[in-house]
């Protein structure tokens, strides 16, 4: 009953999947990791009990893995997810799916060739339980319809190679995605906003994205990656009888110093170590006959033409309109 | 020492501005008051111990009264404060000063005639103590320059006499000004987005305003007036190296029945009690010889000319420049 | 219908009382001030327009004098209180009344000889919104009856004259009241508890006290001078079917250095604005025919009771039985 | 790699433990199940593929069972662990160790006999990710020496078996444990407080329980099973130089019908589900060689005897020594 895992890629994201799937995740076992540098593979191996593979092509083909995680560099992610489906294995790919709309629909393609849905896309906050909470309160009608959903993306620091349209691309791109999941309609046209510039950021840093969804609601979203003060991530959900609002999780308020209050981390991941869990323990029980969960290939390709459009909202300053292709019937619900 | 002040408007804020000032204020009088219906004049005035006066002219010409709050209709505030300036006697007046641009005018032109601010008009905000302590931190410059202000502006329902118009011009207005106050500068130009509408709203409502500011500042502001759950006002100011956001005065949490959490009033008078009262105090200070406090008439002007664009805004679905007259040097700080 | 009011103690409460009665309280104004210190008492008296007194029995029984404020040090009280019931205007006396229970009585027995109550204590946190909001709770029923009163009462750091008696009888004595108030009810028992001492503390420090109300409520305090982070008074109240706790009120929160909270002031006063604000007008509003408002003479002797009864169970390590004297029916509510 | 677990005891505990190991656990499976009601353990059988045993010793003998989780009725705990015990197999048993001292020291004496820790006491709060980061910040020295820890434990509804000793040895047990846990210390003295009974109690709760520390900090513990609410623990560490409480996890605040806030659950599961899961994979964990985790028979036992005390102090109304035996060596960190 345990699920062989192949990793491809030992960097931060990498080594954070095989020590979760290796230590608090059920049913699963590291059988393998592969890595363009051969020792960085070779060290999580060691840790896990994994053997390590020169060629990460190698180790999707091999028998000795069931299924497949990507966290690799962004450039790599296509070839891998499509080398995936032809060996027929499932494979959770870290965001983006592809660096392109391109990229994307080749997977989308493949896949809907195929017939059946073997990709999940990264995106770990449909996972989180402030999110799931979120949305559970939308869709037991509670609150009414949902009318809009504000949005707090922010970064103690960008790294030294982040770029205005980057902060749409990778950060923001993570409440396009939570906005199609949470709304389940897709985005038609975004607007990106341009507040001055934080003296901290070599860049248009932070901006103001805009979306208007299919059945009218409106998304907006402060995404600031140099906030200074730590990883905070926020947001509420306004609808006609009420809001609700995430809660950022804290175990414990501190009173020193002058201040009550409490702390938020240097980087993303101690705020979403749960959802990082429970994503991969929704994988593996997908992999083992469990219900599909987390978001498609097809859900990779849409938040990347997002992505896309606002990048060209940026750059001429004024909205546009999101143009998906058709979607095939196998990513209906 | 202490001021003789005449009231016009008996209604819901005049019979609050005649009981704080009469009760929870230093230095104030409630001499006259004045009311289209006598009755309601009458109630007030016995109440605190003032005498009423059928016509406002005449309550703004008495020996009696040395300063003037008009709480009356807003189509008549414009005539009432050009009296009061003819007859050289300080006025409070709630907003809006006038109900179009071409009437804040007149009274801009009139006051800078006569060469000294006699005019306050009622933005009670400013005086809210969340604000000044926004305000306080950003002028403080411990987190750097401002660069976005988040508002959130919810009321539990709207009146029956409400207007898509009247959510930015009644409501945002609240905003707007704000908004000038805390960036010391003009916005230069507003967009409304117009999410889906509330199945409890006959109009468009929400609506969310964005407001460019001339520094490059931007300001977001939701403007919600059928939130059903109570009035509630919020606002973070996002600034270079960290933020502060209003706190909602609550004096006590209540658990139980299943939830720990505080109340939300029905409406904006006990949100702003502070406020009203400060803002009252400030008035009577700046009318017994001290500094000027509140919102001039320019203020009075600028905002209501921002709503204007607003509402051009709204119309079109495209942004709106705010184009000012000159401002006088009366009104420079 | 202004109250000329005489101040007696121009240090820092006394200076904090003449700055609130002279700016925001209504229908008040500072005739006279008196201190042992005629360059302190003259610094008042110039800043709001007031004369000087040398004596502090001149100023009382002076005729520009209506009503007293005794803000002096402790051991002076009783005399200048009996002084004020001797010419039969009204005073507001810090806490305590009286340094001894004896003092307290002698009080109450001139008071209950004159047939009419003049003195008001000034335990301001009964006008505390926290605290006014949490005792409407529990009369509202709605809560049921009350069970348990959590008190926390932290200071950042002791004074250097400090003692651990002074702990009780100086700090807790405020809780104390806040009990009697909020049940209604006297103290039966106190026993007070010793944790290890902090080593900021030159003694006892922290001390947990415990009440039992006659009524069966227990009322446990945490009395904290030297907690270095900030002055910090929590409360709950724990009844039948939920609980109200104090809100410690803060108008913004901020998020900067990877915090998101508030500050705590670094004593009482900021915490206690609007209860001091409140209790002056409360008091000015009695002295002109208003409703009697605060602690009575009875409530300073009872105060001052509870608090000797804790010293000797500190000293003792035991429960201390609180024996009162009957109550006159003056005192009666 | 995978530890082959053994269940006895299909009821609300067992249920849970179940789920958990066989859903969110890494390296655990459910091999067996048993229970005196055959039913409900082959219902938990075939849920997760397990195989039942008609009787519990059997299944502790059985080969396909490497390790056992305990989580009959009280009574049958001290039995079925030293069958564990003799089988030298490590044993996760619920809390109590015991229902008397006498039956914890059994298996003290046994473990001891054995020369090797086998058991861990089902005391999750250990786990619970608020109560470790308490510890953590005690343990980092930041906030100086603790002083004081104040505890809330509230149910919504107390069982209709419970009794006012109950209070104490089922639930205050558990801040008993978390406690000595805190501080590394024993507790030497407890006195139980009892304010009026709440009118949904036909017992006395709530209790007010007082513990005094081997190192003088003391512990006070508001114990309420009936405060109709909700189920709600709190704590807060009270050091020299600040405090760290627990904040209640949720994961979004509801904006609704005039309130705002969070909900309290029905009862502690949903308050203690990562506890439990935590404390799930610690002890797998340290079945299959990594470090011993949890509370050891040692805490069990002298939980029961802080009990035991306590309920001798509810009864006479005075303070209890705690008197332990000497503890083995085995048990030294």
């Amino acid at each position: 009953m345990t699920v062989r895992v192949g990793l491809i890629g030992a960097g931060v994201m990498g080594g954070d999947h095989a020590r979760i799937l290796s230590t608090a995740v059920n049913g699963a076992w590291l059988a393998a990791v592969s890595d363009a540098d051969a020792s960085r593979a070779r060290a999580i191996a060691d840790a896990y009990g994994a053997t390590t593979f020169p060629d990460a092509d190698e180790l999707i083909a091999d028998d000795s893995v069931e299924a497949v995680i990507v966290a690799s560099p962004d450039p790599t992610h296509k070839a891998l997810v499509l080398a995936c489906l032809e060996a027929e294995k499932p494979v959770l790919c870290e965001k983006p799916l592809g660096v392109t709309t391109g990229e994307c629909l080749e997977i989308v393609g493949k896949e809907t060739e195929l017939g059946k849905r073997l990709v999940q896309v990264g995106f770990m906050r449909r996972f989180d339980p402030g999110y799931t909470a979120m949305k559970a309160t939308l869709d037991s009608g509670d609150l009414g319809r949902g009318l809009i959903l504000h949005c707090v993306h922010r970064n103690q620091t960008s790294a030294s190679y982040s770029t205005s349209e980057g902060v749409i691309a990778n950060s923001a791109v993570h409440e396009i995605d939570i906005a199609r999941w949470m709304f389940g309609e897709e985005v038609v046209r975004i607007t990106v906003i341009v507040p001055r510039q934080s003296a901290h950021a070599g860049m248009q840093d932070p901006q103001i994205i805009l979306m208007h969804m299919a059945g009218g609601a409106v998304v907006d979203i402060e995404a600031y990656l140099n906030c200074q003060y730590g990883y905070d991530v926020r947001g509420e959900l306004v609808c006609e009888s009420g809001t609700a609002e995430l809660t950022p999780p804290h175990g414990i308020t501190l009173r020193r110093s002058g201040q009550e209050g409490f702390g938020h981390p240097e980087d993303w991941r101690p705020r979403f170590t749960d959802a990082y869990r429970i994503e991969l323990q929704a994988w593996i029980n997908s992999v083992t006959g469990g219900p599909l969960a987390g978001a498609s290939a097809w859900d990779g390709y849409a938040a990347t033409a997002v992505a896309e459009a606002g990048i060209a909202s940026l750059k001429t300053g004024t909205s546009a309109d999101v143009r998906l292709e058709a979607k095939p019937g196998l990513y209906d619900a």
